[in-house]
């Protein structure tokens, strides 16, 4: 065995060394040394335990017994690609099959998320002979070139970004911050028009689209859920338009939501995309992914001529995991475990929004939750810095949560799916404490930050200091900026 | 454990049912159930022993005990992405660069040979600022969108192809049957001539140079070595204009060659890529891989302000699984075994040369051999069917060998690093029995065709036929489309 234990900080010191400065690391000035996990908890060097609300990979718990048995057994017997028959690979298409709509039957077996949408964009553009895609605003879709490209949460990040002639970006399906809230009569169906709109214009220049795609809920656009209908009313005007429907289920899949195993599914039984992308959870860790579509968009793939090869892709070990993974998901009842346990958060998180003003709203489903934080309720201001206090603080505190959407002021669970209602509660009251103690720090740190800016040359009153972070006051695209460099 | 034993045909159909049809297999006539696999073996479901002289990512040895053991261990203990700290990362990125020049410091770790490509690609465009690619003639790198741009072997496949306009083919450096050859005073000097020419014609049209890439060695394309000298002089014009050299290493590397561990080393200790890509072997079938690249490029990625996450890659398991399979090569000197018994099997195969017209170019470092067949070793008109014929007898007798190369006539060697003489010694005996009956069946074969052709109207007198598969006379693109339907 070639792994020793070394110092943290020789650990730190050889990543900044061997490993590419764009790999950001959790908690940076104070980085975490994790060297066990095991269901919804993680270990460090020390042997500190850690309560995990944020690993949706580690699905159905860290090391689970049954999948880590699953793979190893496999490594012994055999590990080859899927040129030679094996059994792994089709009774997991089967199986995986079973838990879809009929009518998506065919499986490519592949290695990431980022992989799944790469092909899924392939699929949609040999099927429908077309081009143009179109996204959601702040959707992330993968960290391959053609991904960037339909992924506003990352090309948003260059400085220097050629937008894709394309590609075009509706606006997100958030009733509580986007452009038809709640108190709108029929935001699916605003929202789908403005995704006919966009069709309309293609049209218009002469392009044809070939597929939406979109998150089944949006998790790094800020835990996102979809008003129900809108997706149907979405596919179909893509439909009419000769496009497909693309459901990215990478974050959000395998019974995560608790009601269903699909996220897709909550948008009601009438709704079946063309196209499924799975990924993180599938293999509990281990790389593995799938796309899902149906005959006729696998048929006219095959007959553009050319074959389609994955190295890894659907090798008996990741297929022999993603079986295990199945089996412990049914076993353990995990899918009813995350709508118990959800419902249950749900209603904690709901009580600190009634007690703290901070707490702007509360959205999910099953163990996918957001908490978005505002300083404002009316004016919807992003809370940001706060956000990151609050996950600073659970840190200390060795409960591992996180924040993101475009002002990183979402708090996101997503943790293991055997997370349990102990777990909520522990969280729950620590997030309590922090809000309140906040509270109290904010008003004094307001009343001395007002007789500190009263002191200030006007040049720099644009800026406003809050927890050692600066931000541009007021203004949106300010704190998108800033908050590059806050993201843990 | 769900996966049961299933009847062949059973499989056969559950298969045709769920997995895309793009997806080929090997012998689709008569494709092999594989169960099991130790070292250079593979056995199939009634215990029958196959020889496997093709599995280059089974490097150190099919389901390797210590790979098995550091994977599964590992599996037990932790398995998580790398926004934590973990030595097995640190570790792991410091041994492959010892392995390395030294100013190929830097490490991204990701979760195929494809997503390795990608990422190179987009750090050459990072840091030149340039967007134009130069690739080589038959080069394969990759299944996803962008790299089936820059991989001439795979968009060749498609009827409908609309080629990139910032990518641009270069004759690939084939001193056999390239455009330069064996008799050229100097080809490295004039294929290098040919890739300054393109950044002449790109700089015409306005158009800067990103990078050049290639494979280290031709896999696909044919099992091309390219002559000793040619990779510095590209590198000079691709330097001068502001680009990188990428070294796609994801099918030859980690001591393939024997005589080094990388095989753009083959090429003299003086050049150095600016970017390598590492991939089947790396993790001996585990999905991962890598890029490595300088300082410089890894600080000019960073700089462009996006973040870099793989939610996989260099997860504690595969860098497990990666020390182990470094360990391995040291440990039972595979690096060695491969130049030993690499020489030793062509030696054998050089003798074949001499007995065996239709044997016409053997070529290889280590266990990195090609056998072009030609049915005429002035014209090298390319024995595609007799390849394929050799291919299915070998598979009668428990051998598994591939064909590769434009026109599908160069037999690969390509095997777990532990092959041995004694496994040589068996292919060889065996190939010359089948080219010895080949021979004689040729004759015969030709004397009949020799009767009906004579018969022929004369517009059918364009075709030749051989072994019942139709080819156009002397028609190289003839050859070209037909291969794709004889590749197993």
């Amino acid at each position: 065995m070639s792994a020793g234990s070394l110092d943290k900080t020789a650990t730190i010191d050889l990543r900044r060394r061997h490993i590419g400065p764009s790999c950001k690391i959790f908690f940076s000035h104070d980085p975490i040394k994790i060297v066990q996990a095991k269901g919804q908890y993680m270990y460090d060097e020390i042997g500190q335990r850690y309560l995990d609300c944020i690993n949706n990979v580690a699905h159905v718990g860290h090391c689970h017994p049954d999948v880590v048995k699953a793979g190893a057994q496999q490594m012994e017997l055999l590990n080859t690609n899927s040129r030679f028959l094996h059994d792994n690979l089709v009774l997991y298409a089967q199986r995986l099959q079973a838990t879809l709509p009929d009518k998506l039957s065919v499986c490519y077996f592949v290695n990431s998320g980022s992989e799944a949408n790469d092909l899924a964009l392939r699929l949609a553009r040999h099927y429908t002979g077309h081009k143009d895609i179109i996204t959601l605003e702040n959707a992330y879709h993968g960290h391959i070139s053609s991904l960037i490209d339909i992924s506003p949460y990352k090309f948003h990040q260059l400085s220097d970004t050629v937008h894709n002639q394309f590609v075009h970006v509706a606006p997100s399906p958030d009733v509580y911050r986007g452009k038809y809230r709640a108190d709108h009569p029929d935001p699916a169906t605003a929202y789908a028009d403005e995704v006919k709109e966009i069709i309309d214009k293609v049209h218009k220049k002469g392009g044809k689209v070939a597929a939406f795609i979109a998150e089944s809920l949006q998790s790094c656009g800020g835990q996102v859920i979809p008003p129900a209908g809108y997706f149907q009313r979405v596919a179909d005007h893509v439909h009419k338009a000769g496009g497909v429907f693309i459901a990215d289920e990478v974050q959000v899949g395998f019974g995560r939501v608790g009601t269903h195993f699909w996220a897709f599914q909550l948008q009601g039984e009438d709704f079946v995309p063309d196209i499924v992308t799975m990924g993180k959870p599938i293999g509990n860790g281990h790389p593995m992914s799938c796309v899902v579509t149906t005959k006729e968009v696998a048929e006219a793939f095959m007959s553009s001529g050319m074959e389609y090869f994955n190295t890894f892709g659907g090798n008996p070990v990741s297929c022999a995991i993603g079986l295990a993974v199945l089996d412990v998901i049914v076993k353990e009842d995990l899918q009813g475990n995350a709508q118990r346990v959800g419902r249950y958060l749900i209603n904690l998180l709901e009580q600190q929004k009634e007690k703290h003003p901070l707490v702007g709203d509360i959205r999910g489903c099953g163990l996918f939750v957001g908490v978005e934080l505002v300083r404002d309720r009316l004016k919807l201001t992003p809370a940001t810095a706060e956000a990151q206090e609050i996950l600073y603080k659970l840190k200390e505190q060795h409960i591992l949560l996180s924040a993101d959407g475009p002002y990183r002021n979402v708090l996101k669970f997503k943790p293991p799916m055997c997370f349990s209602t102990e777990d909520a509660d522990l969280v729950v009251e620590k997030m309590d404490h922090i809000l309140t103690d906040n509270c109290m720090f904010y008003q004094i740190f307001i009343s001395t930050l007002f007789v500190i800016y009263s002191k200030l040359p006007a040049d720099e009153n644009g800026l406003e200091c809050h927890s050692g972070l600066v931000h541009s006051k007021g203004r949106s695209q300010g704190v998108r900026q800033q908050t590059k460099h806050l993201k843990i």
